[in-house]
Order: C-alpha cells, then sequence, then structure tokens
C-alpha cells in the first residue's frame, strides 16, 4: 500500500462508550500509516484527551466528529461494515478479512474506502450496517468471537498493510571456514588431552570424532576469535593449573 | 493452523506493567484459538483478575507465572522476540511479522514455539531477547513504531492464523430474470405516464430507454416481488389520486 492508497481509507468508529477504546483505535491507526478517523456519536465528548493514543495525540485531535453515519460516510465510495458474527442475516454478504481487504485494497487504488466500527456492547445496529456495501469478519475463534474495539482496528489495518511478498529476512550467518574449523577442532583436542578427558576414555579415532563434532555446531565466522580466545585460554589454564585430572586420580 | 498446532504455542508476556494488558493479551489469545499464556515477573500480582480478559478469565486465571525468561521458554524448541525496531544490533537477526511467521508455522507442526513480548516501557531487555532465536518485527509505520501490547499480541496471533488462501465469499446476488426487468420496466413506464413525466418531456425511443435504465439497475432476484410491490401501489395511487401532472399543468 501507498501513502496515499491508505489516506483514502477512514477509520469510522460509530457509538463507542469508552474514549480509551477511542484513543487505542488512534495508536493503532498511527502505527500503520492511516491518519483519517471519524467518530459517530461517541459516549464521552471528552475523547480526544485520552491517554491511550501513544503517538497518535494529533491524529485523534483531527479526528472528525457526525451526528450519523450517513454523514460520516458520505463521500467514500466503498462502505464496509465489521461484525464479529459469521452469517448476521441475509441483508448483507460477511466476508472474511483476508477475502475482504483483497476487494479494499483494489479500491483503494482510486477511491475512497470506509470501515466501520461498532460501540464495544452491542457491535453495529442494523440500520448503522444498512449503510455498508458489504460487512467483513476478523477470522475469530468460535469460543470467543468478540475482540477489544482497539485490537480489532489494528488487526483489520495489519491486514491492509502487510505483505505477502515481504521477503525472507532470514539471514543465514556466514560460516567459519574449514582452516578455522581446524584450529577450533585442534585446540579442543588439547584441552581434552590436557584435562584428562581423553585420557580417561580412551576413544578411538579421537580426531575425526571431535572434529565432525565442531563442524555440526555451525560455528559462524564472526565468532572464530572469539572461541581461539576461550580455548586458548581454558588451555592455558588447564596446562599451569596442577597437574591434569586422570594424573591427580591415579 | 490446526488447534493441536495452536496448542504448542506459548505467549510469554516478560515485566509487564499494566495488568489490562495482560488481560488484554488473554482476550486476544482466546479470539485466535491459542491458550497458553506464561508471564514473567507481572509487576501487578493480582493480573489475574483483570477485567480486560473478556472471554477468557479462565485463560488467564491457567497462566503459568515464572521468575526468568529461561524457565518460561524451557520446554521450547524455538523462542522469538518481538522488538519494534527495524534493526537492534548484530545480535540477532530481526525478521518481519510475514515473513517471521513462515518459520513459526512451520515448527509449530512439531515443536513448541514461545513468542516473547517486553514490557510497556521498555521491551525486552538485551538479557531477556539472548533467549530468542531471533527477533521479529510488526511492520509499522516509521512514524509510530511502539504498538501497545496487547494490540501487538493481537496481530501476531491474527497472522499466525490468517489464511492466505480463504476463499472469496464475495456473493453475487442472482440477478432479476429478463422477464421480470420488463415487467418492472412496464410498471415504470405506467407510474411515468400516470405522473405526467413523459408526456411533458416527451423522450423519444421511451421504451427503450426504460428498459436499459432499469436493467443498468442490476436488480437482484429476491427484491423483484418487493418492487412490484412499491410500483404497484405507486400507479395505483397516482391513477386515482387526482388528474396526472401534465393534465393539471394545462
Amino acid at each position: 500500500m501507498t501513502s496515499i492508497e491508505l489516506e483514502r481509507l477512514r477509520v469510522v468508529l460509530v457509538n463507542t462508550r469508552n474514549p480509551l477504546n477511542i484513543g487505542a483505535s488512534a495508536r493503532a491507526m498511527s502505527n500503520f500509516g492511516v491518519s483519517a478517523l471519524r467518530v459517530v456519536n461517541p459516549y464521552e465528548p471528552g475523547f480526544r484527551e485520552a491517554k491511550s493514543a501513544v503517538g497518535a495525540a494529533a491524529l485523534l485531535k483531527n479526528a472528525q466528529q457526525y451526528d450519523s453515519v450517513a454523514e460520516a460516510v458520505a463521500d467514500c465510495d466503498l462502505v464496509i461494515a465489521t461484525t464479529a458474527a459469521r452469517r448476521r442475516n441475509l441483508q448483507h454478504q460477511v466476508r472474511r478479512l483476508e477475502d475482504g481487504v483483497r476487494a479494499i485494497r483494489r479500491r483503494l487504488k482510486s477511491s475512497r474506502v470506509a470501515i466501520l466500527f461498532g460501540s464495544e456492547k452491542s457491535g453495529l445496529s442494523n440500520e448503522e450496517m444498512s449503510h455498508a456495501d458489504w460487512l467483513m469478519r476478523i477470522p475469530t475463534s468460535q469460543q470467543n468471537i468478540s475482540m477489544n474495539l482497539g485490537q480489532a482496528v489494528a488487526v483489520c489495518l495489519y491486514e491492509i498493510i502487510r505483505d505477502s511478498r515481504a521477503p525472507s529476512e532470514a539471514q543465514k550467518l556466514a560460516r567459519a571456514t574449514a582452516g578455522d574449523i581446524e584450529r577450533i577442532t585442534a585446540m579442543l583436542l588439547d584441552a581434552l588431552y590436557a584435562s584428562g578427558y581423553v585420557g580417561r576414555r580412551r576413544v578411538a579415532d579421537i580426531d575425526a570424532r571431535m572434529r565432525r563434532l565442531v563442524k555440526r555446531l555451525h560455528v559462524p565466522a564472526r565468532d572464530t576469535v572469539l572461541w581461539f580466545g576461550i580455548l586458548h585460554q581454558i588451555v592455558w589454564k588447564l596446562r599451569k593449573g596442577g597437574a591434569p585430572e586422570d594424573e591427580t586420580e591415579k
């Protein structure tokens, strides 16, 4: 989504009771780059001072206030009403968020789109919904379909700005070279001999076994110097600090 | 996502200050079918009674409490830390939510995965992050990267449960048949004559023009009977209620 497209989106909060929810919705809008907030008959006239609008105080101050849904959506070409119910009735089709947003994104390329969110208590009334072209539901679990208002706004706006083609950012760390692996293996072997680990267990083919063990660690290239230092210090202390363990046991 | 896979997911809230945010996170978990909530050193011991856990009181009551991140994630095979920053430092890779969740979904097929959320004030500390395999960020606007905790939990869990192949639910309403369109056109023409609209304007080719006008309306099949009734009543009243308009003008 471009910022010009997001400017065409209006978030319309209808009959919201708790001003903190208006502030939280403003915060979510600000998080996702949407700025046009409209409120219809908010329960608390002082909602513009809601402290929950962290980082979005200006957005909240600029919210436009209306007495009816009709006025709030008058300049919009597409009007969507959100609902928790899977099937409201036969008056409107209900589309799942992922599907509905595909249509919203297409329309935002050239048109203004309003998304209506109803009151925390009862959602949107049938009269309020009648202004919508269709309904949209967030795919919640049947066990608890009722979402917090600010969370519902956040999830809807996230779906609008999300990028399904976001490239994989998995950075495989560059691995240590074979030469560095060999050096770490050699130092580890030194430590095994110096500590008496090898002498006690008498493992055959110890060099190859340790090399494979170290290779399986997938040591990142940037960590090799750190490992050299650690092993060097351990070997030095083992050699300096008294007889190896297997000898003290004798 | 299957419910068995979602059972393998742990939401870990670290050093949360406001118990209402723990409750709101529990509500979002419940909305998206995730149940394993873990809290590390919550600021308020009474968080289990948070009223914000609407529909999720049992989930909140069953939250497991820990003294350290290490204990909270000990049984998990993959640990993710959430962060608002795009680039924290070179200690960890940061993956965008859409990308990170692809990996999380793969791992949930067979392994337990923890997602860490830090305190509202300062996020996760470097020590807390060091328990994570990698970091994940929600793609927020640069203007306001700091999300409300419950909203961040909601958006992350939504991304996990969302279905990119959710089929289009756009139901094209069945259209009225040509016969019904013809009948509506005829009734409309009756109304135009009875009201004097046609007589006054003397439009040539009026039948075909009105038929095209009605066809452009895309009248749904289920609404035809309603329109028949409306037009019938209008024509009846026009004919009964005095002389047609064009005659009164003479």
